[in-house]
């Protein structure tokens, strides 16, 4: 028996989601473009039981997949738990096993295998397409296998015996050039190890090229980027250890005094040749994208100044501190013929965003000149009447097509009872200049209690949604969503 | 491409649900009694495309039939339309092809086949479980029958060509004595006939008898009552004619001069000792029972002064006059010694409830003593600052539990932000008395915008619910709802 009584949103727009569904033909508001045909898939977490620890993370909830299936102008929907060993342990016991995000020695004892940490990931970060296969990432585990039609969990993906880490990153990279994925995993040789493993994965769905690497402490690493011929590594204070875990205490801590790295290492070598440059301590989460402009490597991505999860507590004892946890959307310019250690960094609009950036994936790892993410723009019209608890100002209301190039943006506004979640690029099938697309994302209506797809067209933000996809209830919130077209599934 | 934009309540509560969708293990607050070990099932109806015509009724909506499966205190929940022949054709065209309830000359010529209006059956009104299946009923067509556990629809039932009529009532009545289902079709041989068909199905599911009667005019034949020897007809003021229908009209129209009937015939004859009883303008839907007392028939009715559809218009070209609809508990008894025509009518309580009324269905066609339904009592607190467009006074806040021999009745409040829909009784396994057992029901929060099973103690309705299964999103109206336990089931 379920009884969310003791979670903090157990009610409203934040309450789980909890349920399985479809939508066999989605109402629409405006029309379809005829030229979309494929789906959108969102990966999120939403809790099958309550959490064992009221001060746990949302990170820890149960990986939720759904898919906007777009064609002919028609669209349907369907949403489903990813069948993790997690969620079929916890469902068959009726109550919550899993202690802490990521500690596994907070397990019940029926469970708890410290060694297999991977073995309990709740696969809630990111959807991938690659090779034709369909999968849920979550950094602490292996993919889940989805069929994309029915959602349905084929199991856990190991590339056949040869990806070489206990772990697989919610974040790898599709090359648009070669159609490979470069991919790594980090705590890549179990809990609180500094190892890392990179490795190519060809458009065939073999591993084709692996390299090991340490990072200088122990940290989250939970994004790259990746040029034509480099792989790059940010990473930042949260650390951890095998005492802290052993202890039963939460899996990350933030680190005031330790310094940002950026690891810079040929993709094509043996990880050898990394080196590592060094900044002040900021958060560095999510990134847009990154490209070689011959000696330098350029990084465009939306990093924080510091911790921003309140839920993982600094190691000096401060408290949370709002004021840090803001992101900007920066370039950072590093310059391999220098002899030091230092790299640059630029702060190219002077308002906060929210860090889940991306690019028109037909310009990742090349000079791109478009980001994307959405931001709260509290001059918009917010409507009090009915926000249902919705915060003006606290509203992520806008997506923003943001131009490195000129410094100006164009933002497409949700309406005065929407919040935004992550935008995805979709490119119009026959364009070939980057931007010609669209934005696609979902938005949450407070007003009616229901969440709406967003299509807009990318050149023209402006002018408002070409579409809105209507579902008749509130899913929850998404982490990450991308497109991937018929073709690309088929 | 669906917009429901036309639709007048497409957003809020009255907003068509258009989802299917599973709760593995619901939130519960409370405790689920143990002894619960069986299903719940509703039906009702949802529009998959807006109707074609914004005068329609909502009778018209899709079948949707939804379970809530309780074993062992746990609790789990599925919803899935009903796929009816129009729900498929609807879906393969990806609009409304079917036009006014029950008026197939407007439908569009695709599909247009007025000889067999009971292919365009929406079978939204009713569950029955007999002979160990379930079906999803509508009295314009055959029973759909359903798989108890997937919800999957397997097709139409005609009782292996058995049943001899082209509809089939939404209120077959269970005889707790037999075990058999005693059912009719009216406008039994097509549109705007008056002619009923009659039948017993015995507990094995094969039909063992069947009448034929006509009615002293055409009319619609919502519900019925059956006493332990007895058959009871109760009809009233809705017509129709084919010449209606043909005009491309709505199909039932309320005529105030027409008078209330009561046929009363053997349950085993041959139908020809019908005798019809006459009453002033009434108008007559749900049962609660009737039994036999000798040579007078007793029928309890939650019985309306007049026309309670406001989509259907009056005959004489009058207003919809919202002072007749009004239902009360009336006891209507018959002396069938008598040579007159007339009957004996008592309102046994002096507020108007919701006219769907249940009792202990091991007291159906018995000398029952309890009635249940829902009533509106605006007396009891209502929550304005989170009523989501829910009416004060109009909300149907309480279930209460009619004592017929006393007088008396006790009432279950749901709630400052919430509406009751019909009530069902659940026999406590292994008690005996008449009203030992369960009430159940779904309620809706408008506060949290989701709707509720309420679980509560028949006998203690002023303690409140015992349990309360919480889902997390709304569910579209049900129209009748039963009870089957795991056992009638197997």
């Amino acid at each position: 028996m379920v009884d969310f009584a003791q979670v903090q949103s157990k009610t409203g727009f934040g309450a789980p989601e909890r349920f399985e569904g479809e939508v066999a033909d989605c109402e629409v508001l405006g029309r379809i473009p005829k030229d979309l045909d494929g789906s959108f898939f969102r990966v999120g977490g939403d809790f099958l039981y309550p959490p064992m620890f009221h001060d746990d993370a949302p990170l820890n909830s149960d990986g939720y997949i759904s898919a906007f299936r777009l064609n002919n102008g028609r669209v349907s929907y369907r949403g489903r738990y990813v069948r993790t060993r997690r969620y079929q342990n916890d469902l068959a016991a009726g109550r919550q096993l899993y202690g802490y995000y990521r500690n596994p020695y907070t397990d019940d004892p029926s469970i708890r295998d410290p060694e297999h940490p991977n073995l309990r990931t709740v696969s809630n970060t990111t959807p991938v397409v690659h090779g034709g296969r369909l999968f849920t990432l979550k950094e602490d585990g292996l993919p889940h296998h989805i069929d994309p039609l029915t959602l349905e969990t084929k199991g856990t993906w190991d590339f056949d015996g040869q990806w070489k880490s206990q772990t697989f990153t919610a974040h790898p990279k599709l090359d648009p050039l070669t159609g490979e994925m470069v991919a790594f995993g980090y705590e890549a040789s179990g809990l609180a190890t500094n190892d890392v493993y990179i490795a190519t994965v060809g458009s065939g769905g073999r591993v084709t090229h692996e390299m090991r690497v340490k990072t200088p402490y122990m940290t989250m690493l939970h994004d790259v980027a990746v040029t034509h011929r480099r792989f790059i590594i940010p990473m930042c204070g949260y650390t951890t250890s095998l005492d802290i875990l052993k202890a039963g205490k939460i899996h990350w801590w933030w680190d005031n005094s330790k310094p940002a790295y950026i690891g810079v290492l040929s993709r094509t070598g043996d990880g050898s040749d990394i080196r590592w440059f060094k900044g002040p301590p900021r958060c560095m989460m999510h990134t847009f994208n990154a490209y070689d402009d011959g000696d330098k490597v350029v990084i465009y991505a939306p990093f924080w100044d510091g911790n921003f999860f309140p839920f993982f507590p600094n190691t000096d004892g401060t408290a949370f501190d709002p004021k840090r946890a803001r992101a900007f959307v920066r370039k950072i310019t590093i310059d391999l013929k220098s002899k030091g250690e230092g790299y640059e960094e630029e702060i190219l609009y002077p308002f906060p965003v929210v860090d889940l950036g991306k690019v028109d994936p037909r310009a990742l790892t090349l000079h791109n000149r478009y980001g994307y993410t959405s931001f709260a723009d509290a001059t918009r019209p917010f409507d009090a009447a009915h926000a249902n608890g919705l915060a003006q100002g606290r509203a992520n209301n806008c997506y923003g097509r943001f131009d490195f190039h000129t410094g100006k943006f164009d933002a497409y506004f949700a309406g005065p009872t929407h919040t935004l979640q992550e935008c995805s690029f979709v490119p119009r099938p026959g364009g070939h200049e980057e931007g010609d697309g669209y934005l696609v994302g979902v938005a949450q209506n407070y007003a009616e209690m229901r969440s709406e797809l967003i299509i807009a067209d990318a050149r023209d933000l402006a002018a408002g949604d070409v579409a809105r996809v209507i579902l008749p209830f509130r899913t929850s919130a998404q982490v990450h969503g991308i497109w991937a077209s018929a073709q690309e599934l088929a």
